[in-house]
């Protein structure tokens, strides 16, 4: 393995050995290390000295089920401090197979030229791109493909990533090609407009693959891993209903973010849930399906297939986050809408999650009512257009909010909040405010947790425990669903993973925490040189006050507890 | 002299004796020391935690020359920290003649009404003012003015302020009943409109007056500050040309901010410049007048009075920061044109300074050719309409960056610069940057002392001295103005003053001092408490890079300087 340089100025490539403090760590951990090592902590996010990342976790490489997502980070200009956004699809395993333990995107271009960077087994090249500036994801990933193969790995953007919108991402194809796989948080899509790279090509030659130190005992934990995995109930669950399980679930707590955030119970809450998902894709001619997965190896497949009545995909997956910000935040609770919302936003590359958000603050501004599907589209349409009002809403929840004058808006961190309302779910409203990412429920959710989400006592050291894990699957490249299957199997599986993998006999059963601590060490540590401060780890002060209907609960949890959640 | 507490919610008052903490503040220092005391330094500056809060100088109600400014603070909406932000006109001396030492309106209504507060010798009460909601600050003072009387002292806001934008600040009136004296940095606008509070009217009893421990005194001392004063070169200076007479200063240094801060260099500054300005207005009919005060008592009277060729007002003042910001800023040379923006500014009751950086940054993104006066008034009328575009722009020059995409905004905190380029001007960048105010000229100029300004050695030394002085005066009331005077005069000349005024005779020649150190080091206590660190005492990282011609300057004082500065 090695590091890969490109200067995006210059169009210089240079293949570096991996630096000793860099080389244990991968994914997540990987890109905080590096952005202390390499960025400084007060650039601008969209300027030359930021650096767009890859970094495959530890374990990607060998399709493990669930562990081959790749993780882009750099410095966020959705919340000016460290930003990791992983995905699932084929780009982890091709960087991978490419021998590329990280890839440097560093400076910016001059001119308005933009590229498509070519990483095969010859090397580095750029190839113009401008034939594809203003296309969508789907219509820029078909080109992409007819031109570099079906077989190849595509990070790239949309129009919103080249418009530099702060809820930009940067979309991956899946194992069918689609470019769906979006690691959506934090803005890095606008990040990739601002060095004017489109696409980055990832086509590893035929049957490379990282090397095994001890291949016989890779596959033995491999397989104790997949029974742990395949034997879970959730499992199953996410098999059948996909990740839009959840609403049944936040529904009953009270904790269905609906019409901007302002209520905990959508009236309409059954008819976006995961069964009623499931039943109306079944009926819908293929390609249509409750069950899919992105990425090769993978035994839970939680993704799906949405079509309309003619079997024409409108968008694939749909997830629970997007039918929560797009549906009950928005009073929307017709599938389809949801879906083509879904679609759109996949087409120009935003987050589904910030954008949802900012349709909400949309909502409070009274320019969408609630409910309003043909509306919402229109102001997706306002985005693709790029009209001022599509800049605002693609700048994300909190710029929206200053600029329509809406204080109650469900950031932190400049972050929007995903679809569990923290006045009821607490432990979860500890991840958003402490989360060095900002809002964020892949980084620590706690729905899951057999406590009184609504009792304030215990939900940081609960917190804290989620997101140490978190922090260590997201540095192994394993899905948040991996956790299930390693939670469930012996306790020295990772260990045995990454012995077998690596050689490192030195690796213990802590391994997954060791991970998840460092990596949020690394991360706040940038953040404080990016001059976050204990008021930064708040939730926003109108949760405090505000109660939610209707369990009528307000954020609650001490700020002491916020303050020392990770001292202990 | 009491403490007036009005709840914008319930519409009660209440008068309270002075806390003896506050008793020997007063303008910019005392309201630092309320937010510490009074406001949760992570409160949404735009929710009913906030304070909005009149207070004089120490100096103010005896039309003591220059010295009777009001300082109206909060929590700024625009950086989320400390915002005092003081004006001239006959606030202050109203406010301290109703005897009332700090006004604080708190809370915030929860229905749509607006309301008008009016404070006379009667009491406090509150009249229905849905009658102006969304009329010009203009046509509100007129009718505020035939309705309360034309004695009475009166702050309102325009229409910005009732859309809470983050450039909304607050007007009041000058001697002749002209709403032009704005306190206009940090949104306090936004926040007054957050209360639905249109205007507060200052109606004090006739002939009512502060006492004073000894007149006799207090008329000495102030006889020995006037002398000073009016002897002193600049008085003539400001007298002749106003504040417009530094823009042939700043040209001289390639200082002068030009087309969005791309350029130190204007060529068209002679027809913007001072003696322009003085040559035009001498030639215009009545009112027309380059010499002008806008508070009753001050000698040097830098206002002017801008009118066209029919002596029809167009604006009043119209001051170098405008000239600069709306001008040169914009490529745009005609100082008719640049009182035409100014008088929309002033009646929609925005900042010129940030609206003007707003504007240079929508001409970095393509929206506004340089010196296309047309096009930039036709913005200002977006933002009278509300429009998306417009509230972009309304909410300043930080957020209007974000949203168009342009990285080389020139703002601090938030908060937009003024009209002296920082990479050249090298102490007043490091007053930008390190001032607990944000991006502020009035803050700490350093442009007139004799050092060599693109020297970046000894400018914290250099800044420091300044805004320890000019904090100082802006918690006496004082004009920046009124410093010629004061260190002309005998160095105990101040401490003279506040022992005749008050009876304090402890106080020392050292007070400007004393009250500046307590005043800066009270507002960095509450930006330390709502998040700020050294990571946001920087001027733009951009800045650090990108040469300004014709200098090629960069700002390059050392990062240890800017986190020093206040620890001597």
């Amino acid at each position: 393995m090695h590091i890969l340089r490109i200067n995006t100025r210059t169009q210089e490539a240079r293949t570096e050995p991996v630096p000793p403090t860099w080389e244990r760590l991968g994914g997540r951990g990987l890109i905080a290390r590096i952005l202390l090592d390499e960025i400084p902590a007060t650039a601008e996010p969209l300027g030359p000295k930021n650096i767009l990342i890859w970094a495959p976790g530890l374990l990607v490489g060998h399709m493990l089920s669930s562990c081959d997502r790749i993780s882009i980070g750099g410095k966020s200009p959705l919340t000016g401090g460290v930003k990791e956004s992983n995905a699932g699809g084929s780009t982890g395993l091709a960087v991978a197979r490419l021998g590329i333990k990280a890839l440097l995107l560093e400076d910016a271009p001059a001119d308005d030229r933009w590229w498509v960077i070519v990483l095969d087994g010859n090397g580095v090249h750029f190839d113009p791109a401008d034939d594809l500036v203003g296309l969508g994801v789907y219509a820029s990933a078909e080109r992409l493909r007819e031109r570099y193969g079906q077989r190849a790995a595509i990070s790239l953007i949309g129009p919103a990533g080249e418009m530099r919108l702060r809820a930009a991402g940067i979309q991956n194809l899946d194992r069918d090609g689609m470019p769906t796989r979006i690691s959506a948080r934090g803005g890095l899509g606008a990040v990739m407009g601002s060095k004017h790279i489109k696409a980055v090509v990832f086509d590893p030659p035929k049957g490379a693959k990282p090397p095994l130190a001890d291949p016989k005992a890779f596959r033995e934990a491999q397989k104790v891993y997949n029974q742990a995995l395949m034997a879970h109930p959730q499992t199953t669950v996410y098999h059948d209903y996909g990740t839009a399980a959840m609403a049944a679930m936040t529904s009953h707590f009270g904790s269905l973010p609906t019409r901007g955030f302002s209520e905990g119970y959508f009236e309409g809450w059954e008819r976006i849930s995961g069964e009623h998902l499931r039943e109306r894709l079944l009926k819908r001619p293929k390609p249509a399906t409750p069950t899919h997965a992105c990425m090769s190896g993978c035994v839970i497949q939680c993704s799906n297939v949405y079509t309309n009545d003619d079997g024409e995909i409108i968008t694939s997956p749909l997830e629970y986050e997007t039918i929560g910000l797009m549906g009950s935040n928005l009073g929307i609770d017709d599938l389809d809408v949801i879906a083509q919302l879904n679609h759109i936003a996949n087409d120009l590359g935003l987050d589904t999650i910030d954008t949802g958000a900012a349709l909400g603050v949309a909502g409070r501004a009274g320019l969408l009512p609630w409910g309003d599907g043909a509306r919402a589209l229109a102001l997706m349409d306002e985005i693709r257009r790029g009209t001022p009002l599509g800049r605002v809403l693609g700048s994300g929840a909190a710029i929206a909010g200053k600029v329509l004058g809406v204080e109650q808006v469900p950031v932190v961190k400049g972050q929007a909040m995903p679809a569990y309302e923290p006045r009821v779910i607490k432990g979860t409203g500890v991840t958003y405010a402490t989360s060095p990412q900002g809002a964020d429920h892949t980084a620590g959710l706690t729905i899951r947790a057999k406590v009184d989400h609504l009792n304030p006592e215990g939900q940081a050291a609960l917190s804290r425990k989620v997101q140490i894990s978190m922090a260590g699957y997201d540095t192994l490249g394993a899905c948040i669903f991996a956790g299930f299957g390693f939670a469930a199997a012996p306790k020295d599986t990772i260990a045995r993973l990454l012995r077998a993998r690596y050689g490192w006999d030195d690796v213990g059963e802590d391994i997954l925490t060791a991970l998840g601590e460092e990596t949020i060490r690394l991360e706040r540590e940038f953040n404080r040189r990016a001059g976050f401060t204990p008021a930064d780890d708040r939730l926003p002060e109108w949760m405090t006050r505000e109660p939610v209907p209707p369990t009528g609960a307000v954020f609650d949890v001490p700020e002491e507890d916020l303050d020392t959640i990770f001292e202990s």
